[in-house]
């Protein structure tokens, strides 16, 4: 992992006991002092206690740490499930003194079990203690569930006059769809912005990276992303010019995170980015993509290294745009497959298993209606999901 | 099969050499003397050359054969395949010396290769030498592709004074969803009801079978239903009673068949009726059943026996339906898994555990909002459902 510890924050991951493998399972941000804070969260209509509290908090705008955890999701508990995520947020105000309501909270795992709330506030003058400026490592490790590795990315560039580091953590391997924050998300810099404009920002990078991968289609009820500022580089994003870098910056430590999330996904092998162009909207364009980084087939497909072009016409078929299907042209990596809606026989199709074969590449869909774009990503859909999520609570 | 054949049709089965394992791969009905007929289509953009065809000729209203083939969808196959779908009804017209534009046509299997027509026009004369009443098993077989058993039913009642037939066979195993027909149906009557009367049958059958199931979310670009009426028994569908009486025969008909096909779905064990009550209209209730039936990750919980009930809710939570999730009720077959939004502990896992190792059962949401209801049929899904996609061509 590349990470860059970020100026204004420290980070401590230990094992609570939530987990029954005696992993890290509990993690801590603090931000001291309190950052500028802005949040996006799941569009599920059943949604987590965790989330209906960082909902209402985060409008405070100000955020003083994070207390999240993994192994149970806190969803599906009833008025104990919200009186035991105000618990968990309440340890964590007593452990470094701060304010109860600028405590926000995560939890990711089984939907429906009560949460082992004692384990957690037991654990957590212990996780306090170990508070550091290089702990988003182990805060990583901490919020993994099916994850294969801990994910956290770093950029830096020069703002405003000075540098500035925005540093990323993400989790997520399953019930990924692109509507909005699809896994959590936890982005701290050390820029100063206030929290309407970081609201913006990170809308807007969603748009371009969380809100645009997939994994099986499934929203979960967790969803959350949070995105810090302490400001302490002393770096102000004002400017349009400023606004644009500091955009360009969390564009980048975004993307970065969320294809690793679909490279990471459960039982993926390939991340393979779906392109629809020459549609007459964007919107149509992304409708497409969707439909096609989602077609059970199309994965199957891309698991089995096979160039079915058909499976990948038949899904752009039925997402419910119109188009002219004798002008469609597709490309699985450089390599046409289909002109004006024929396929282009099988002496390009062994050419395509070559790129096939490879753990990343492109498939694009031209309409040749209009200047619509949009592209999506996805994973190829494996025996080993069917497997991991088939014993998932064994 | 519990086939009846059914006065008016002959049939027959045999291979022709398009699929590679020597099965049999192109079947033939005719009707003699001409029927009238409706026909269902698939609503996917992309649409193969056969349903090209048979969406223009249908509306003549006569039908005197339909010859149909697996092994190949004619997709995607450009004026090559319009010429094809063309020249194979022509040579099934000549075989059986009828009129051309009578004779409907349909093709299922890969899409993007051209259709061997020549192996087709000459086992024609040798396919309609074989024609004789109880051939509908043979022809049965010539359309599967990865089905695992030939799909046929039979139904009868007395209708008008006279006992009628309606015998249906279908083929389907993936790329099925609820969106029209879904896959390849071809049912027969003796009854006697004209063209537009049959359509509006065909249309309220459908609505209640083949548009209520789903296997893997994929529509095909070739799904086709035919209803074709002989009436040789001279039973004319007239009176508002009559009418009733053959909707209900042809309803028990397609339902037969449409559950058939999920259950014998691409590597499916287990056929599971999804409903959904107390919505607030029948649209929402589909709306959500048919996104819980289509949830990856409730239907590998569904191979792994695995009373996952929180994959349930989240999947309803993210159809686009306002619902209070506080009120909801969940049943895994008679076994109350969640109520008021809560679980009802790990007693009732042991319960429904039970009921998930069973091959039927049905999964009920109560959202106690509304009197709309509504149900889709699905299946789990398995290793060997990923193990056949990834390797449908090779």
């Amino acid at each position: 992992m590349q990470i860059v510890a970020c100026p204004g924050f420290t980070a401590a991951g230990v094992a609570a006991g939530i987990k029954k493998n005696g992993r890290k399972d509990l993690g801590l941000i603090v931000c001291d002092p309190a950052a500028s804070v802005a949040g996006l969260f799941t569009r599920n209509r059943v949604q987590a206690a965790p989330v209906r509290l960082d909902r209402e908090r985060v409008r405070g705008g100000l955020c003083r740490a994070v207390i999240a955890n993994s192994g149970n999701a806190n969803c599906c508990t009833g008025d104990a499930g919200d009186r035991d995520a105000r618990r968990m947020a309440r340890a964590a105000a007593q452990a470094i003194q701060g304010a109860e309501e600028q405590v926000l909270v995560a939890s990711t795992g089984v939907i429906g079990e009560p949460l082992p709330i004692e384990p957690i506030e037991r654990a957590l003058p212990g996780l306090a203690a170990a508070l550091r400026p290089e702990g988003v490592a182990d805060f990583a490790e901490a919020i993994m569930t099916t994850d294969r590795v801990p994910k956290a990315v770093s950029r830096q560039a020069r703002i405003d006059g000075r540098p500035v580091t925005v540093t990323g953590v993400a989790k997520g391997a399953g019930m990924i769809r692109p509507d909005v924050a699809t896994m959590l998300c936890f982005i701290m810099t050390d820029a100063r912005v206030d929290a309407a404009s970081l609201h913006a920002l990170l809308a807007a990078g969603a748009n371009r990276s969380f809100n645009r991968i997939t994994v099986d289609g499934d929203t979960s009820t967790n969803d959350t992303i949070l995105l810090m500022a302490s400001g302490v580089s002393g770096a102000a994003v004002r400017t349009a010019e400023d606004r644009a870098q500091f955009q360009a910056l969390l564009d980048q430590t975004m993307l970065a995170l969320a294809t690793w999330v679909v490279k990471d996904a459960e039982g993926a092998n390939k991340l393979v980015q779906i392109e629809v162009r020459g549609a007459a909207s964007d919107a149509d364009a992304h409708r497409i993509a969707d439909t096609v980084a989602n077609s059970p087939l199309v994965k199957t497909a891309l698991f089995g290294e096979d160039a079915n072009w058909g499976r990948i016409l038949a899904a752009a078929g039925r997402a419910g745009v119109a188009f002219d299907p004798s002008r469609v042209d597709v490309f699985i990596g450089a390599v046409q497959m289909v002109a004006g809606g024929v396929g282009c026989g099988k002496a390009v199709e062994a050419e395509a298993a070559r790129v096939l074969k490879t753990d990343a590449f492109g498939i694009a869909i031209d309409l040749h209606m209009g200047p619509g774009r949009d592209a999506v990503y996805t994973c190829d859909f494996s025996i080993d999901y069917v497997k991991i999520n088939a014993d998932y609570r064994s």
